[in-house]
């Protein structure tokens, strides 16, 4: 039987571009996870503060593979 | 770098309606999750017996701060 | 073969609410249609008259076993 | 040249259920808009707090004829 | 009856990323709009000229609470 | 920083076709908008009367430069 | 109980137009049911032949009141 | 006028594969309508017994053509 | 081995209607291209010059055999 | 309070069809889980290797009822 | 600059599945490309004859690096 | 007969941001093409290497005017 891979959804927030929110959530992600081999992007938001974007986020399916 | 939200899929079922059926899956979440800061309608189902719907089915994605 | 589920899509109303739209479809469709198992909710909308919602509407597809 | 009706996305919220939180927002809408003719749901969600949700949240298309 | 949310969509645009394209569009609603709570994003896309990307654009939906 | 486009939503009707109706649509809001840009597509009905359609409608979000 | 509307699908074809295919499903569905109250447009496609269209084609979601 | 053809909506099952589960929901439909013309798959899905799907299910839209 | 089919995505533009556009981009494929067999609208839009829709677009999908 | 269900999200892979990569991924999630009651495709792709498809891969949404 | 993918679209089909349609569509785009990387599958139809399916057709879209 | 405008899909890739993934899918266009006009974004993606993401990928569709 083949490899099968898991897939969580996490949202990254980060001051300064979509991007870098995406790049949030892996990093934290790969905090407890190994394997991660790559991220899809599923929506992007904005909270805004005094009429300004004070933090992008980025929602992101995360894959990892499940060790066997 | 900034909070990262984790989001989980559940289906919570009510004989009343699908806002109790949503309120369900929140509070079965609540049982093992903190910080617990929402929940987004996926779809909506219902079980059929007896000519009548008996269940109302919400699937909700269930968002929830990473503790760090 | 295996069995065949037939879908039918039925709009149901209500001046309650959408889980009681979606119940009337289906009692509805029970009245000429035996083995239904399921009902899944496509849409939602509402009917407005003097700056209310008179009516919830609920677009549900309905599943029923063929019989053979 | 026919009628012409505008489409207006509010999100009304309510302790109880998606339909009243529906209402709110026709009701609002009501306050301003003259000619109402229905409203269509986009979308659900919820506010949580304690470990239930407290808030439904349903976001409606309200459609409206342009008066000439 | 709870409060009410009005959602308006805007195009903002950017030189230099799709991140400072959404804010533009936030700081744009702000010189009229009163209690912005967020925005998020409907699509991007981008203008080319000279063989290269000149503008990114990013639509958002704006959320602003009505005063009551 | 660059400039922002509103896109609003409006749904024009005609007896005739699903394009006269989208340009009913747009006919409409230049009596009131400045500088209109385009119209994207967004769904397309028909109301129908004794067996056929008398009128087409075309939901279209019009897009229009906010001016400074 | 409140009414309850039953959708079918049909798609019409037409050398002429997608407006022309629509009517042409509603007029067919019309033979055989009453009370046709509207037509949503589901998609649209179109027969090559001899490098030119020789036939629009619209799939139409056609709601019907069903008796009672 | 040109033809007419209606879409029925058939969920097919079988232990084996999608495409048998979709053959399956055509046959069946078959039995009672002439003239189908094709099938597009609109999901799939599967049941689960002891660890194991037991039962794939595709949920076919059948075109066939109304006689006249 | 079955035959194998092409897609390719264009644009036509049409002063008078959207089924024209959908015609003018298939004409300009077969101009390079033999063998096709169909078309798909992918979506709609149209470009507005002194408040009035002055040319309709279409977003087709034409589909043509691959040449063995 | 209803029973509820959680949905997790694989992806299964198999050198031989996309049915058997879905079954693939529910037998992994079997592992680790009771309850699986079913199981709902999201998504197919396929890994290419030498001018063939060597692995077909399956994303599922596996639902599995939460012990109580 | 990063590496560049090209991602283009084909139907493949087959007499026996949707998997071998699939790989029908990446072997003969393999014919002329070279660098295919993955398929991803758009949508599953099926040609039905005789009250069977007789051809199973799967549209992917097939990537590939482009050379430099 | 009015212009037509084809469009291609490109996977473009940046380590910076998804902003300038897509501008690479435009310059790698651009060596080929002529009359690029605009671009529109369909995904985003990323590669993860060490925990990072080492790379963003903006899968964009490259409208271009056909020369006649």
């Amino acid at each position: 039987m083949a490899d099968v891979v898991k897939v969580i959804t996490l949202i990254g927030s980060s001051p300064e571009s979509f991007a870098k929110a995406a790049d949030a959530a892996v990093q934290e992600a790969a905090k407890t996870l190994r394997g991660i081999t790559g991220a899809h992007v599923v929506s992007m938001s904005a909270k805004v503060e005094s009429d300004r974007i004070t933090e992008y986020r980025t929602t992101v399916d995360v894959a990892f593979a499940l060790e066997r």
